[in-house]
């Protein structure tokens, strides 16, 4: 540490995720159990020992940087999206990006470990944009981790999942672009879809969306009860 | 941050905890509920609406430094207490102090907000060192850090809990303590003592043990079955 108020962190590894852009990421983790991400560790935090017994956990804790809000700055207060936008919280009791030191925590769900060229950790269920810088990784302990009674506060009205429907050409856009890449893109979309990505400002706003979901532009478009897809192609 | 692999971390106050010493801290939070702990907010992260709505929280995340590990260096592997020292596990499955960047995790209860002078937040149910350096809070939202089906790997086995004794003395001056101060001595040391706080290499030693909780030196020994708090005294 350099002194008793400042400390430095090295970045151990870099995120390559399904979302490649800021808007329409889930706001926690878990929302979209199919958003696949990589985590390839850098040297000389990748010493294939240093992963030893991880592979016993299903899930794992990340520390990453919110390294997108960094240049927006921190806020003494945020409007949580989960609330519509309406309420102003004290940004220590919410999980927003635009916090001091910008450091983000998400439990995943470790897929897979990969040791063929340093050490590749394949994770499902996250809410990371494509890039993230990773401080740390910590097995996730149900026994600690999970506290008996714990209560969610402000955050406990759970939002109501939106229908999500899709256009014909994006029915078969998805179809194609499984059968060619493997990524299960119609459950993705849904995934993120139904938990209603708009900001709150946009909330009012007729006209269609855009979201990036690995190289693919997603138009849809708000309707009575739900969304459509409208249509997919490649960026 | 300086630069894509480095970034400078800000301290965002400190720790007043039970453990004036690192021997005996639980090495998980929630095992000694008792173990109390007030974090003060630093300026200019201690502004009153900061906090705003964080007391509708039962538990709140702290991320902060390992303060007293940066000296010994990180480890690529350790030996987990849990597991007797016997076994190496790579630092990335674990919940060792000894990792890069030295960052912590703890879900504590907060009891309790003082905004009287500042932001000082009460808390219980902490595996924290006096004076540890916090870095960040983040409420705990139950929906998103408790992911259903989360396996806990090879920390799963669970220890047997040791039954604590109390002499005469000991049983005698928590009591005082007690009355004086207004802390749970007597609960906070059976607590930490039924979880076997011994490092694994210690585990054959026949000799007394001390301790320092609060302000007071604690000497037990090991018996059959449990172990026997013999004395207390202030230092």
């Amino acid at each position: 540490m350099e002194s008793s108020q400042t400390t430095k962190i090295e970045v151990i590894g870099h995120i390559s995720s399904c979302f490649t852009e800021k808007f329409a990421i889930p706001r926690q983790p878990g929302l979209a159990p199919s958003a696949c991400a990589r985590l390839k560790l850098a040297e000389p935090f990748n010493r294939p020992e240093m992963v030893r017994g991880l592979e016993t956990f299903s899930h794992i804790w990340l520390l990453f940087m919110f390294h997108d809000a960094v240049e927006e700055g921190w806020k003494a207060t945020v409007r949580p999206p989960r609330l519509g936008g309406r309420v102003r919280k004290g940004i220590w009791a919410t999980r927003s990006p635009h916090r001091p030191n910008f450091i983000g925590l998400s439990v995943v769900k470790l897929e897979d470990t990969d040791l063929s060229d340093g050490v590749e950790l394949l994770l499902s269920g996250v809410d990371l944009l494509d890039g993230t810088p990773v401080i740390d990784i910590k097995p996730y302990l149900p026994d600690s981790d999970c506290p008996a009674g714990a209560a969610g506060g402000w955050s406990g009205e759970a939002f109501a999942a939106l229908e999500v429907r899709f256009s014909p050409q994006a029915r078969e856009f998805c179809s194609a672009y499984e059968r060619n890449t493997g990524s299960p893109l119609a459950t993705l979309i849904s995934e993120v879809l139904r938990a209603d990505p708009r900001p709150a400002s946009q909330r009012s706003r007729r006209e269609e969306f855009g979201m990036l979901l690995y190289d693919v532009n997603v138009r849809w478009r708000m309707e009575e009860g739900g969304c459509v897809v409208q249509s997919c192609e490649r960026t």
